[in-house]
This record gives C-alpha cells, sequence and structure tokens, in this order.
C-alpha cells in the first residue's frame, strides 16, 4: 500500500491500482489503464509483474486487512482500561484509512468484485475484525463506560460511521490526519 | 422510489432499477438485466418508457434528492429548539434512507456515473442539502447545545454517519426503522 520511498515496480503497480481502483472503481479500470499510468508500453509488460487484475484486488484487500489488522493489535496492547483501549483502537483504525486512502477504497467498496473463494475469505477476516472491535466496546459497556444499550447497533454505528471517514478526509487539508482522528474518536466516544 | 401498490409502469422499472444499481452497481447493470426482471421481451419494450439507462439514474437520483429535501423541510417547520429541530433533521434523513435502500445507493454512490452538465446538477443540489444540516448544527453550536468545536468537520462526521447506514440497516431486523433510526439520532446527537 505503500505509494512512496524506494518501492518494488510491483509496489508501484499496486499504488497505481489503488488509485484508479478508488477513483474509477474496479469495474471501470482496465489493464491498459494501469499500464498506460505506469507507462508501460501495450499492458503486456504488467503481466511479468501480476497475473491480472483481479490478482491485484486480492493483493490490495489482503494489504489492507493485514495494515487493520496491526494497527487494532497495536492499540490493543497497551496495558489500559476498556474505555482508553477502545479510543486507541479508534484512532489506529482511522489512521490506517487516512493513510491508505486507495486501499481503503478496495477494503470498504471494491472488495465486492473479488470471486469466491476469495470473497468469502476476505469477508471472514473482515467480520473477525470487526467482532474484535464490538468486544472492546462490550468491554466499555461491563465497565459501565458506555451509555449504548444496544452492543450490535452500536458496534455497526461504530464502524460504519468510522469507514465513512473514507469519502470526506482530505489529505493535506486544514487538519491533520491525527488531529481528524482524535476529533472523531471524541465525538464517537461521547456519542456511545 | 415506490415498489409497492398501483404504480405505474415506469415507476415498476425505476423499482426494479434501484434494486439492480443497489445489489450490482450501475456499470453492471444493463438494460437487458432491468428488462429480464420485468419479464419483458429482449428490453427492446423498456425503452417505450425510458430513453435509456443513464435517464433511470437520473431519475431516481432526482427523486432521492427531492425526498430528502421534502424530509428536511418537514422536520424544521415544526416551531422548536435548534437541538429539537437537529434531532427531527436527523430521525427524518435516516428515515427516508430505511425508506428508499435503493434510492439511497444512487444518492450516495451510484450518481458518479452521470454524465454532465447533470453530474454537476446533482452535487449542487446535495451541497445545498448538506448546507442545511451545517446551518442547523451551527444554530446548535451558538445555543450552546452542542460541545463540537469544528462545525464543518463535527457536519462532515455527522452526515457520513447517517449516510453510512445505508450500507448495515436490514428492513425487517429485530428493530423497526424508526427505532434504529432515535437511537442512532441519540448517539450523534450526544457525541456532537
Amino acid at each position: 500500500m505503500s505509494t512512496q520511498g524506494n518501492t518494488s515496480r510491483l509496489d508501484q503497480i499496486r499504488a497505481v491500482a489503488e488509485r484508479l481502483f478508488r477513483d474509477k472503481g474496479y469495474l471501470a479500470t482496465s489493464m491498459r489503464d494501469i499500464a498506460d499510468e505506469m507507462h508501460m508500453k501495450g499492458g503486456g509488460s504488467l503481466y511479468a509483474h501480476i497475473k491480472g487484475k483481479e490478482d491485484l484486488l486480492w493483493s490490495i484487500a489482503n494489504e489492507a486487512t493485514d495494515a487493520f489488522f496491526a494497527a487494532l493489535e497495536t492499540a490493543c496492547a497497551v496495558e489500559s482500561n476498556p474505555h482508553t483501549r477502545l479510543r486507541a483502537a479508534i484512532i489506529a483504525h482511522l489512521l490506517v484509512i487516512t493513510e491508505h486512502l486507495g486501499a481503503a477504497a478496495v477494503y470498504f467498496d471494491e472488495w465486492r468484485h473479488l470471486t469466491e473463494p476469495r470473497r468469502s475469505q476476505f469477508m471472514a477476516r473482515r467480520d473477525a475484525y470487526e467482532q474484535q472491535f464490538q468486544a472492546l466496546l462490550e468491554a466499555c459497556m461491563k465497565a459501565g463506560d458506555c451509555r449504548a444499550a444496544d452492543a450490535r447497533l452500536a458496534t455497526l454505528h461504530l464502524l460504519s460511521a468510522m469507514n465513512a471517514m473514507r469519502h470526506w478526509y482530505k489529505p493535506y487539508g486544514r487538519l491533520s490526519a491525527q488531529q481528524v482522528a482524535e476529533s472523531l474518536a471524541e465525538m464517537l466516544l461521547r456519542g456511545l
């Protein structure tokens, strides 16, 4: 998902694909479009790096899933109370989105174009991740740190409100990613 | 956007298109798919009712926009304080989504496939609508009913969190649309 620095040719292809999948959608993006952006003639040499468009989608979806799990694990590794742990998890999740907007578009929207069995495998990992958020929220409810009455509804709201940030967050805006993530975390936690 | 009752042939076509645009996306839906669902032979007779696929998209986008504006107007017509007015506006907005999930998919996602000048016209009306929500929120902030420090960030969060409901709301679920809308409104208002 990296777009800068000393990246491999495959990383560069993936970065271009992420951006195009986000801007135009997976279906409307051709291997030729990706090759054109890479200044590769005809698109033929793309296939030296990747088997096809769906392999790119799959690779991006997996990298995004890995990034969300890694961020959540780091946030939860700190010894703290349920409220602080949920706050850290929310901020970590939001920062994965702001740092990887293209991959987030695949993780949240374009994954639908994966074919089986990849589609089911992706959904299973995403469900496991969302389940961890629900467990964090339930721990807060149990500790009396949270007024939400319905854990499932509160989790759906929390996740969808966090994930909706991908639609409006602008990098290089007036506020830094960290500032936006912290403000949003406060609004979400107050709401819960 | 109606899907039941004594509806015209065009309304029926629109209802089928809404569902297909939501389930498969606009690009992946053909006029033939719509005709097949309508049990119309070949798709030719569809053109007696509608000029083409983009006209359906445009018609659905406009109906959705009209529904959001009408709901907001009704909610704001009641004489009340800024907090109560914002709460009514949030619930009204959420109920438009729950009642018109297919049209909501067009309003929030598939409108991107409109061509100019329709695309710009759609965006201008949507921006005007969102501006009205920001004004409601600013009135709450002015009245001291709201802790949010940044009106723009709070509006983006509010709108995107409300709109994200289209991804997880299930009609005929455990809770009614009204119950979900009220719970969500409480979480959002507490958060702001």
